[in-house]
């Protein structure tokens, strides 16, 4: 790796860990990714990733279906499902993991602290314990029993607050102070967790250009869009490296409008919260690095209710497939992107199945 | 596929469905397995399977860890764990499902009837989802919870049982008089699973000859055996095809003696019921087709009580692993059969994770 780039501003910093994002924007009060830059050689194809030998327990390389039927329903050409629930702690957290753990270790951390009460924190308890560190998780008092259990389990620290705001001063305290590598934001307003962790999701693009061809559309589920921004990072690099020539676009799903709001006024420092129990990507916050990549993509936010996000979940297990709520929602998004004159029949679709929800 | 070959009598049958198995051997009162056979061209080197097209969500190619602490801790040249946990629903029965769900669904059938309160039941019902059959699963009344509910999203019917040989007559009734398909065994003393099923578990040992070479012993959590049989017949045709010029000892794990008192008598029809906590291992009886399997690989059965069940399956969640208790079974037969003489430094050994009990 070279040098890390500002989304926002494109200033250049050194290799190194800034959980917090640019600085210089820091201090401007906009939390702003930073993104990795290497020195390839011009004819590695290969996807490259800051640390090379990473902490694994056999993540990525997930499945990918055809799901003819379903095309045909919802009035598209080609529907693939990428199965992301198959990696080990069953979400695609674990690609993450994998190197944001990893890098922890390189960097002499002992100590990961992070704010989940659901799939981050699990993979992360599971990564800090193949790394042989010690994962701290800020979770909420409604956390889903078998999400502590498996946390537990792993042997992460758990510390639970009445609210999901409480946990943010908590980690930010142990980052900063205590010597703890930060295993998810803490900033409000938020800015995409540390670039090293999010790389770990640009394979995923490789994985679907190798089982579908190029797809024209592919339907992510988004909070604070880093699985969005790091499939995007992936497709850059097959672009400039001349693997394709155009870009997929891709789709945010979310369980109310905050993209469309924060596309509207070229903000994404807003505050839109609402209730959902599509949980996996709730919360009132967006950032930077989903903006960017709707727009670098040429992809649109769209919102799905709890009510059509339940409906897809039904559809998806009468086919044999788990789904959590916040997954489903992607097959949810596929009507309304159809209805919206953003899909038609010659649209190749591709669906990001995060997670089955096993420990909902 | 040219015949079906009894692994007892030797007795060949065309292709088809034989559910009770051998009809010579069942009419003397001795169940045996049905083997596989194939025309295959000489130069061939892919496992043949029995249905080619299968229906499929994602099942097999799932990672092989390399647990190099473990090796050490345990005094074996090297360790490596094959998570079968990473298949759709969570354990290896999805290999044997897609086979055999596949088989039904070309042979007509419209349902399938299976006796399980566990992985098999789950994995049977989301298949059977997938193919558009419907799922009859006998269950007993203490059946997990979230087993139960899985099996339910995907579509099955449930009827409960208040002890586990009631759900043999319910099974035997629906395949014998209403046309469904069996997916699981219903005789008693039993017989291993539609052959076509257990050939699904062959990929096993190409993936394992791929990622680790050839291993010297191989540990496999063991009831009835179809597993064992299935890994087996795997690494049978890498042998006879001249890929490998050894064959691994395939080792089975129980939680109390079975196989090692059949062996003793020579006869596999006894019943040696006992308590354990280890439910996906669970069960009196034992088969021909695991006799077979260890007396042909030379391997040897080995027993693991409850509490080192659970010790070992503390070590591998500590090292980021989730297992279910009959799955961390595995790691504890290590520490035994090295006691037995029977594993050393030289050995390069593989556990086969077959479950990480998600929903236990
Ligand atoms: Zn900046
Ligand atoms: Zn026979």
């Amino acid at each position: 790796m070279s040098n890390l780039r500002c989304i926002r501003c494109a200033s250049l910093w050194p290799p190194g860990d800034y959980p917090e994002g640019c600085p210089s924007c820091l201090a401007a009060g906009h939390p702003a990714t930073l993104e990795c830059l290497y020195t390839a050689a011009p004819h590695d194809l290969a996807i490259p990733l800051p640390v090379l030998a990473p902490v694994t327990l056999g993540e990525g390389a997930t499945p990918t279906l055809d799901a003819a039927d379903l095309a045909r329903a919802e009035g598209v050409g080609q529907l693939w499902i990428k199965c992301e629930s198959a990696n080990p702690t069953g979400s695609h957290k674990d690609r993450m993991s994998a190197q944001l753990v990893s890098r922890a270790r390189l960097a002499g951390a002992t100590r990961v602290a992070a704010a989940s009460s659901g799939n981050a924190g699990v993979s992360l308890a599971a990564y800090c314990a193949a790394a042989g560190l010690q994962a701290d998780i800020a979770i909420t008092r409604n956390c889903p029993p078998l999400q502590r259990d498996a946390m537990e389990r792993f042997g992460a620290r758990l510390r639970a607050f009445e609210d999901s705001l409480g946990r943010w001063p908590y980690v930010q305290d142990l980052c900063r102070n205590h010597g703890a590598f930060a295993g998810t934001n803490y900033l409000n307003p938020p800015v995409g967790t540390h670039p090293y962790g999010v790389e770990g999701y640009k394979p995923i693009a490789q994985e679907i250009l190798d089982d579908c061809g190029l797809p024209t559309d592919i339907i992510v589920p988004t909070a604070r869009g880093d699985l969005l921004w790091g499939i995007y990072l992936g497709w850059q690099h097959l672009h400039q490296t001349g693997r394709i020539d155009r870009l997929p676009r891709l789709h945010a799903v979310e369980p109310y409008a905050r993209l469309s709001r924060a596309l509207a006024t070229g903000d994404a420092r807003g505050q839109w919260e609402s209730a959902t129990e599509q949980y996996s990507i709730a919360g009132g916050t967006c950032t930077l690095q989903a903006l960017e990549a709707l727009a670098r993509s040429g992809g649109a936010p769209v919102e799905t209710s709890d009510a059509q996000a339940g409906d897809a979940r039904q559809r998806l297990e009468r086919m044999g497939l788990g789904a959590e709520l916040s997954s489903a929602a992607a097959l949810a998004a596929v009507s309304r992107l159809r209805l919206a004159g953003k899909l038609d029949a010659e649209s190749s679709v591709v669906l990001i199945l995060t997670s089955d929800g096993r420990r909902g």
